[in-house]
Protein backbone atom coordinates (compact mmCIF):
# COMPACT_ATOMS: atom_id res chain seq x y z
CA UNK A 1 0.00 0.00 0.00
CA UNK A 2 1.50 3.90 -1.20
CA UNK A 3 0.72 6.45 1.41
CA UNK A 4 -1.36 7.71 -2.16
CA UNK A 5 -3.57 4.81 -1.35
CA UNK A 6 -4.42 5.68 2.34
CA UNK A 7 -5.41 9.75 1.28
CA UNK A 8 -9.00 9.79 1.12
CA UNK A 9 -10.54 11.01 -2.02
CA UNK A 10 -10.31 14.63 -2.68
CA UNK A 11 -8.49 14.28 1.32
CA UNK A 12 -12.41 15.07 2.71
CA UNK A 13 -13.13 13.04 5.94
CA UNK A 14 -16.73 11.54 4.52
CA UNK A 15 -16.95 9.93 7.41
CA UNK A 16 -17.64 12.52 9.80
CA UNK A 17 -20.07 13.91 7.43
CA UNK A 18 -21.93 10.34 7.14
CA UNK A 19 -21.90 10.19 10.38
CA UNK A 20 -23.23 13.77 11.21
CA UNK A 21 -25.79 13.11 8.34
CA UNK A 22 -26.59 10.21 10.08
CA UNK A 23 -26.97 11.81 13.79
CA UNK A 24 -29.30 13.97 11.88
CA UNK A 25 -31.70 11.20 10.23
CA UNK A 26 -31.93 9.79 13.51
CA UNK A 27 -32.38 12.63 15.67
CA UNK A 28 -33.75 15.71 13.61
CA UNK A 29 -32.63 18.22 16.28
CA UNK A 30 -29.17 17.42 15.92
CA UNK A 31 -29.06 19.25 12.93
CA UNK A 32 -29.65 22.52 14.56
CA UNK A 33 -26.58 24.65 14.46
CA UNK A 34 -26.23 28.31 15.71
CA UNK A 35 -23.56 30.63 14.11
CA UNK A 36 -22.05 33.96 14.93
CA UNK A 37 -19.35 36.60 14.02
CA UNK A 38 -18.51 39.67 16.52
CA UNK A 39 -17.76 42.64 14.22
CA UNK A 40 -15.76 45.43 16.38
CA UNK A 41 -15.64 49.04 13.77
CA UNK A 42 -11.91 50.47 14.14
CA UNK A 43 -12.58 53.88 12.35
CA UNK A 44 -13.73 55.45 8.84
CA UNK A 45 -14.69 52.06 7.19
CA UNK A 46 -12.36 49.57 8.50
CA UNK A 47 -14.01 47.24 10.73
CA UNK A 48 -12.81 43.59 11.92
CA UNK A 49 -14.85 40.48 12.14
CA UNK A 50 -14.50 38.01 15.03
CA UNK A 51 -15.31 34.24 14.31
CA UNK A 52 -14.29 31.75 16.94
CA UNK A 53 -10.03 32.14 17.73
CA UNK A 54 -9.44 33.20 14.20
CA UNK A 55 -7.52 35.83 12.92
CA UNK A 56 -9.92 38.55 12.13
CA UNK A 57 -11.65 39.06 9.28
CA UNK A 58 -10.42 42.95 7.68
CA UNK A 59 -12.63 45.22 5.83
CA UNK A 60 -12.66 48.05 4.58
CA UNK A 61 -13.81 49.96 1.21
CA UNK A 62 -12.54 51.36 -2.28
CA UNK A 63 -11.17 55.29 -1.71
CA UNK A 64 -14.24 55.70 -4.42
CA UNK A 65 -16.58 54.97 -1.97
CA UNK A 66 -14.51 57.24 1.05
CA UNK A 67 -12.56 54.46 2.25
CA UNK A 68 -8.83 53.55 2.73
CA UNK A 69 -9.29 50.36 0.63
CA UNK A 70 -6.99 48.32 2.99
CA UNK A 71 -9.43 45.25 2.57
CA UNK A 72 -12.04 43.71 0.66
CA UNK A 73 -15.71 45.17 1.26
CA UNK A 74 -18.78 43.75 3.10
CA UNK A 75 -20.52 42.89 -0.48
CA UNK A 76 -17.17 41.30 -1.95
CA UNK A 77 -17.14 39.46 1.21
CA UNK A 78 -20.30 38.42 0.59
CA UNK A 79 -19.43 36.78 -2.57
CA UNK A 80 -16.51 34.94 -1.19
CA UNK A 81 -18.74 33.09 0.94
CA UNK A 82 -20.27 31.76 -1.53
CA UNK A 83 -17.74 31.08 -3.77
CA UNK A 84 -16.17 29.19 -0.87
CA UNK A 85 -19.74 27.08 0.54
CA UNK A 86 -19.95 26.04 -3.39
CA UNK A 87 -16.37 24.92 -2.76
CA UNK A 88 -17.50 22.52 0.06
CA UNK A 89 -20.29 21.23 -1.34
CA UNK A 90 -18.83 20.29 -4.55
CA UNK A 91 -15.96 18.63 -2.07
CA UNK A 92 -18.23 16.72 -0.22
CA UNK A 93 -20.74 15.63 -2.50
CA UNK A 94 -18.08 14.30 -5.22
CA UNK A 95 -16.60 12.70 -2.20
CA UNK A 96 -19.88 10.88 -1.67
CA UNK A 97 -19.93 10.03 -5.60
CA UNK A 98 -16.43 8.24 -6.04
CA UNK A 99 -15.76 11.60 -8.40
CA UNK A 100 -11.94 12.88 -7.82
CA UNK A 101 -11.20 16.84 -8.88
CA UNK A 102 -8.08 17.56 -9.90
CA UNK A 103 -9.18 21.30 -9.90
CA UNK A 104 -11.86 23.70 -9.05
CA UNK A 105 -12.18 27.24 -9.15
CA UNK A 106 -15.34 29.39 -8.66
CA UNK A 107 -15.87 32.67 -10.18
CA UNK A 108 -18.74 34.63 -8.01
CA UNK A 109 -19.87 38.38 -9.42
CA UNK A 110 -22.77 40.19 -8.51
CA UNK A 111 -24.76 43.43 -9.57
CA UNK A 112 -25.50 46.47 -7.01
CA UNK A 113 -26.72 49.73 -7.44
CA UNK A 114 -24.96 51.97 -5.24
CA UNK A 115 -28.60 54.61 -5.15
CA UNK A 116 -29.81 53.46 -1.87
CA UNK A 117 -27.09 52.77 0.29
CA UNK A 118 -25.90 56.53 -0.47
CA UNK A 119 -29.20 57.93 -0.12
CA UNK A 120 -30.24 59.14 -3.36
CA UNK A 121 -33.08 56.63 -3.61
CA UNK A 122 -35.12 54.53 -1.34
CA UNK A 123 -35.30 50.73 -2.30
CA UNK A 124 -33.45 47.87 -2.23
CA UNK A 125 -29.64 48.24 -1.50
CA UNK A 126 -28.05 44.75 -2.29
CA UNK A 127 -27.06 42.61 -5.00
CA UNK A 128 -30.08 42.85 -7.90
CA UNK A 129 -28.63 39.36 -9.04
CA UNK A 130 -25.39 37.20 -8.54
CA UNK A 131 -24.30 34.69 -10.76
CA UNK A 132 -21.34 32.32 -9.86
CA UNK A 133 -19.25 29.94 -12.61
CA UNK A 134 -18.01 26.81 -11.55
CA UNK A 135 -14.69 25.98 -13.69
CA UNK A 136 -14.38 21.91 -12.36
CA UNK A 137 -11.49 19.80 -13.67
CA UNK A 138 -12.58 16.27 -12.33
CA UNK A 139 -12.58 12.44 -13.67
CA UNK A 140 -16.61 12.10 -14.21
CA UNK A 141 -18.50 12.00 -17.23
CA UNK A 142 -21.17 14.92 -18.35
CA UNK A 143 -24.20 13.29 -17.00
CA UNK A 144 -22.17 12.71 -13.40
CA UNK A 145 -20.61 16.11 -13.01
CA UNK A 146 -24.74 17.96 -14.17
CA UNK A 147 -25.80 15.19 -11.28
CA UNK A 148 -23.08 16.94 -8.77
CA UNK A 149 -23.39 20.12 -9.82
CA UNK A 150 -27.40 20.00 -8.89
CA UNK A 151 -26.76 18.20 -5.65
CA UNK A 152 -24.29 20.98 -4.27
CA UNK A 153 -26.71 23.51 -5.93
CA UNK A 154 -30.21 22.06 -4.07
CA UNK A 155 -28.03 21.89 -0.79
CA UNK A 156 -26.13 25.50 -0.78
CA UNK A 157 -26.71 27.23 2.57
CA UNK A 158 -24.65 30.18 1.73
CA UNK A 159 -27.14 29.93 -1.81
CA UNK A 160 -29.80 29.07 -0.17
CA UNK A 161 -29.67 32.10 2.38
CA UNK A 162 -28.92 34.66 -0.81
CA UNK A 163 -31.78 33.25 -3.14
CA UNK A 164 -34.83 33.22 -0.24
CA UNK A 165 -36.14 36.03 1.64
CA UNK A 166 -35.31 35.18 5.12
CA UNK A 167 -36.00 37.42 8.51
CA UNK A 168 -33.02 39.71 9.58
CA UNK A 169 -33.60 41.49 12.45
CA UNK A 170 -30.97 44.13 13.18
CA UNK A 171 -31.65 45.69 16.61
CA UNK A 172 -29.96 48.38 19.10
CA UNK A 173 -28.60 46.39 21.92
CA UNK B 1 -5.78 74.68 15.57
CA UNK B 2 -4.65 71.37 16.74
CA UNK B 3 -4.16 68.21 15.24
CA UNK B 4 -6.96 66.73 16.74
CA UNK B 5 -9.27 69.15 15.11
CA UNK B 6 -8.02 68.33 11.88
CA UNK B 7 -9.19 65.31 11.82
CA UNK B 8 -12.24 64.40 10.16
CA UNK B 9 -15.61 63.16 12.34
CA UNK B 10 -15.37 59.20 12.95
CA UNK B 11 -12.12 59.55 10.61
CA UNK B 12 -14.93 58.98 7.14
CA UNK B 13 -14.33 60.90 4.01
CA UNK B 14 -17.72 62.52 3.81
CA UNK B 15 -16.62 64.47 0.83
CA UNK B 16 -15.85 61.22 -0.88
CA UNK B 17 -18.80 59.72 -0.02
CA UNK B 18 -21.01 62.80 -0.92
CA UNK B 19 -19.25 63.34 -4.13
CA UNK B 20 -19.95 60.18 -5.35
CA UNK B 21 -24.05 60.67 -4.35
CA UNK B 22 -23.73 63.84 -6.43
CA UNK B 23 -22.92 61.95 -9.48
CA UNK B 24 -25.03 59.18 -8.26
CA UNK B 25 -28.07 61.67 -8.07
CA UNK B 26 -26.75 63.50 -11.46
CA UNK B 27 -26.38 60.61 -13.39
CA UNK B 28 -28.05 57.07 -12.50
CA UNK B 29 -26.00 54.85 -14.26
CA UNK B 30 -22.98 55.99 -12.20
CA UNK B 31 -24.31 54.16 -9.31
CA UNK B 32 -24.03 50.37 -11.06
CA UNK B 33 -21.39 48.78 -9.85
CA UNK B 34 -20.27 44.67 -10.57
CA UNK B 35 -18.48 43.60 -7.67
CA UNK B 36 -16.45 39.49 -7.65
CA UNK B 37 -14.24 37.15 -6.00
CA UNK B 38 -12.68 34.25 -7.51
CA UNK B 39 -12.53 30.69 -5.16
CA UNK B 40 -10.19 27.98 -5.66
CA UNK B 41 -10.59 24.84 -3.98
CA UNK B 42 -7.20 23.41 -1.73
CA UNK B 43 -8.37 20.39 -0.49
CA UNK B 44 -10.69 18.67 1.91
CA UNK B 45 -13.12 21.25 2.49
CA UNK B 46 -10.21 24.17 2.51
CA UNK B 47 -10.24 26.82 -0.01
CA UNK B 48 -9.19 30.24 -0.69
CA UNK B 49 -11.45 33.61 -2.22
CA UNK B 50 -9.61 36.00 -3.97
CA UNK B 51 -10.71 40.00 -4.24
CA UNK B 52 -8.55 42.32 -6.15
CA UNK B 53 -5.09 41.91 -4.27
CA UNK B 54 -5.69 41.39 -1.38
CA UNK B 55 -4.43 38.72 0.63
CA UNK B 56 -6.78 35.70 0.16
CA UNK B 57 -9.80 34.78 2.83
CA UNK B 58 -9.25 31.39 3.52
CA UNK B 59 -12.10 28.71 4.71
CA UNK B 60 -12.99 25.62 6.25
CA UNK B 61 -15.27 23.60 8.07
CA UNK B 62 -14.89 22.64 12.05
CA UNK B 63 -13.55 18.81 12.52
CA UNK B 64 -16.95 17.66 13.20
CA UNK B 65 -18.51 19.01 9.95
CA UNK B 66 -15.27 16.87 8.39
CA UNK B 67 -13.30 19.75 8.22
CA UNK B 68 -9.92 20.80 9.10
CA UNK B 69 -11.16 23.86 11.27
CA UNK B 70 -8.43 25.86 9.96
CA UNK B 71 -10.28 28.83 9.02
CA UNK B 72 -14.14 30.44 9.75
CA UNK B 73 -16.31 28.83 7.58
CA UNK B 74 -18.46 29.94 4.63
CA UNK B 75 -21.78 30.81 6.92
CA UNK B 76 -19.91 32.39 9.06
CA UNK B 77 -18.03 34.61 6.74
CA UNK B 78 -21.77 35.55 5.62
CA UNK B 79 -22.42 36.58 8.73
CA UNK B 80 -18.81 38.82 8.88
CA UNK B 81 -20.02 40.65 5.52
CA UNK B 82 -23.33 41.69 7.06
CA UNK B 83 -21.65 42.86 10.35
CA UNK B 84 -19.06 44.76 8.18
CA UNK B 85 -21.72 46.22 6.09
CA UNK B 86 -23.43 47.79 9.02
CA UNK B 87 -19.88 49.05 10.51
CA UNK B 88 -19.88 50.97 7.28
CA UNK B 89 -22.99 51.88 7.45
CA UNK B 90 -22.97 53.61 10.76
CA UNK B 91 -19.68 55.43 10.01
CA UNK B 92 -21.08 57.30 7.29
CA UNK B 93 -24.70 58.00 7.86
CA UNK B 94 -23.36 58.97 11.89
CA UNK B 95 -20.43 61.12 10.13
CA UNK B 96 -23.17 62.44 7.71
CA UNK B 97 -25.26 63.15 11.04
CA UNK B 98 -22.89 64.83 12.75
CA UNK B 99 -22.56 61.90 15.35
CA UNK B 100 -19.02 60.84 16.90
CA UNK B 101 -18.74 57.32 17.20
CA UNK B 102 -16.94 56.54 20.35
CA UNK B 103 -17.07 52.63 20.17
CA UNK B 104 -19.37 50.12 17.77
CA UNK B 105 -19.53 46.61 17.91
CA UNK B 106 -22.11 44.46 16.42
CA UNK B 107 -22.71 40.84 17.03
CA UNK B 108 -24.47 38.73 14.87
CA UNK B 109 -25.55 35.36 15.13
CA UNK B 110 -28.16 33.26 12.57
CA UNK B 111 -29.86 29.99 12.91
CA UNK B 112 -29.00 27.00 10.40
CA UNK B 113 -30.47 23.61 10.30
CA UNK B 114 -27.83 21.20 8.58
CA UNK B 115 -30.47 18.79 7.41
CA UNK B 116 -30.59 19.99 3.76
CA UNK B 117 -27.05 20.56 3.21
CA UNK B 118 -26.13 16.74 4.28
CA UNK B 119 -28.91 15.89 1.96
CA UNK B 120 -31.05 14.02 4.90
CA UNK B 121 -33.97 16.55 3.65
CA UNK B 122 -34.88 18.11 0.88
CA UNK B 123 -35.02 21.94 1.22
CA UNK B 124 -34.35 25.01 2.55
CA UNK B 125 -30.02 24.72 3.42
CA UNK B 126 -29.52 28.35 4.36
CA UNK B 127 -30.30 30.45 7.71
CA UNK B 128 -33.80 30.49 8.83
CA UNK B 129 -32.94 33.66 10.43
CA UNK B 130 -30.34 36.15 11.13
CA UNK B 131 -30.19 38.50 13.96
CA UNK B 132 -27.38 41.46 14.54
CA UNK B 133 -27.23 43.10 18.33
CA UNK B 134 -25.76 46.66 17.52
CA UNK B 135 -23.85 47.85 20.30
CA UNK B 136 -23.38 51.35 20.35
CA UNK B 137 -21.85 54.40 21.98
CA UNK B 138 -21.61 57.83 20.64
CA UNK B 139 -22.35 61.64 21.55
CA UNK B 140 -26.17 61.53 20.27
CA UNK B 141 -29.25 61.51 22.10
CA UNK B 142 -31.78 58.47 21.87
CA UNK B 143 -33.90 59.88 18.91
CA UNK B 144 -30.51 60.87 17.14
CA UNK B 145 -29.56 57.20 17.71
CA UNK B 146 -32.96 55.66 16.49
CA UNK B 147 -32.70 57.55 13.21
CA UNK B 148 -29.47 56.32 12.49
CA UNK B 149 -30.26 52.90 13.19
CA UNK B 150 -33.26 53.08 11.16
CA UNK B 151 -31.42 54.62 8.08
CA UNK B 152 -28.36 52.38 8.68
CA UNK B 153 -30.56 49.06 8.64
CA UNK B 154 -32.95 50.86 5.51
CA UNK B 155 -29.68 51.18 3.03
CA UNK B 156 -27.43 47.94 3.85
CA UNK B 157 -26.24 46.34 0.92
CA UNK B 158 -25.88 43.12 2.44
CA UNK B 159 -28.64 43.43 4.66
CA UNK B 160 -30.95 43.84 1.92
CA UNK B 161 -29.54 41.20 -0.15
CA UNK B 162 -29.75 38.64 2.73
CA UNK B 163 -33.23 39.77 3.62
CA UNK B 164 -34.82 39.57 -0.10
CA UNK B 165 -35.25 36.85 -2.43
CA UNK B 166 -32.72 37.39 -5.53
CA UNK B 167 -31.70 35.62 -8.60
CA UNK B 168 -28.50 33.50 -7.86
CA UNK B 169 -27.69 31.85 -11.17
CA UNK B 170 -25.06 29.04 -10.56
CA UNK B 171 -23.68 27.67 -13.43
CA UNK B 172 -21.06 25.21 -14.65
CA UNK B 173 -18.46 26.95 -17.27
Amino acid sequence: MTLEATRPLNEVDLAAVGGLAQAVADEPATGATVWSASVEWKAAFRSEARIRDFAPIASDEPTGLGGTDTAPNPVEQLLAALGNCLAVGYAANASAAGIEITRLRIDVSGDLDLASFLGVRPGHAGFSGITASVHLEADADDAAIAALHRTVVGSSPVGHTLSADIPVAIDLA
